[in-house]
């Protein structure tokens, strides 16, 4: 398989959802031009995408859903369930705890870490919560999570993926606003809310519609 | 200018920023390659996108940084503050009223409407909470923010979002998993956490690195 461009994985993940939608709705098979109007990108574009992963569709006819969702998912690795660990039990980590998106896609929270002493020991979300410092121990003892999804204070962010790093664990999704320092072959994401807010910010300058109004 | 590709405008919002470090690290002088080299699209991508709105760069030289910048901020409309209206108190709003990355990028919290009257009246990071079905009177009465923020319950959304509407305003932030229903002219953008985690599923499946470690 050729090397597919970062910004493309991202992509797939949209078609992939779109996907879905249409999967649940009962709709059997799809043009390029039909999922281009659910968001993400232009049809040659979409066409494009897939053909990094082999050959999806037949000409003339368009894709079929079902297998195409099957593909995707199994391309992208997403055909499992991913366990996702917590650090930083306040208000957006209470909100990440709760959204019922993660679980609906595959991802279920597994394990929960907060340093401070008052929240440690506590059940939030059906989940007891545990001391950050204790990751490792925990980590090598039950290796119960795949991902750690950081949503602690800037001043204990780097302090914390040091110590997942050191666990063992080789993902994070961060939501800080803190540039890890990492090992390489520490994969790692960056949540940044504010670059949404940009085409809300061009298209009430300018009239011209560049929102995504599709979930991505 | 002609018509730029939706997912040019985020691209340009993450290059805005990668400048903005730029710049507040006393770098003059950039060319397309380190700019790629800051993530988010190839050097050829790069001074395609950049040439959606004129003549930035010096063939041989590079783009110069503060000119780039000003201008990508003039082009995008941020180069003035804008006003946001939060909708929905809960642990997620607060959070989000509380992130420090919206004032530094020119985004400032004006307003928070809850329909909890437990949490009505009740000041959150400085805001006095009004109550949602007030919103209309509130903004016709002081146009007091420019985007809505919707990070309300999922059976809340569709409503919150009609008066929201209703009372004037054109620009939504969409936190919620919900496929807002509005009428044509009315911005919308989504939020969706999961597509990031799919980035990391894909490199820790493959072992390729597909993700995007610089924030965006």
């Amino acid at each position: 398989m050729r090397k597919i461009p970062n910004i493309a994985v991202i992509r797939l993940a949209l078609y992939a959802k779109n996907l879905e939608i249409l999967h649940k709705e009962g709709v059997e098979l799809v043009s390029s031009v039909k999922l281009a109007e659910m968001g993400g990108a232009n049809p040659a574009q979409i066409r494009k995408d897939l053909a990094y992963f082999g050959q999806f569709g037949v000409r003339g006819v368009g894709y079929y859903v079902k297998d195409l969702l099957d593909a995707l998912k199994k391309v992208m690795g997403t055909d499992r369930t991913w366990r996702l660990g917590l650090f930083g039990v306040g208000n957006l980590g209470r909100a990440l705890l709760g959204f019922k998106q993660f679980q609906e896609r595959g991802f279920c929270f597994t394990a929960a870490f907060d340093r401070d002493m008052d929240i440690v020991g506590t059940i939030v979300s059906g989940l007891e919560v545990a001391q950050s410092e204790d990751v490792k121990k925990i980590f090598e003892n039950s290796k119960n999570f795949d991902i750690a999804v950081l949503a602690t204070g800037v001043d204990r962010a780097q302090e914390c993926v040091d110590r997942v790093v050191d666990a063992g664990l080789r993902a994070v999704l961060n939501f800080t606003p803190i540039r890890l320092v990492v090992p390489p072959r520490i994969f790692i994401e960056n949540v940044d809310f504010t670059v949404r807010l940009h085409a809300l910010c061009y298209s009430l300058t300018t009239g011209s519609d560049v929102t995504h109004p599709h979930p991505r």
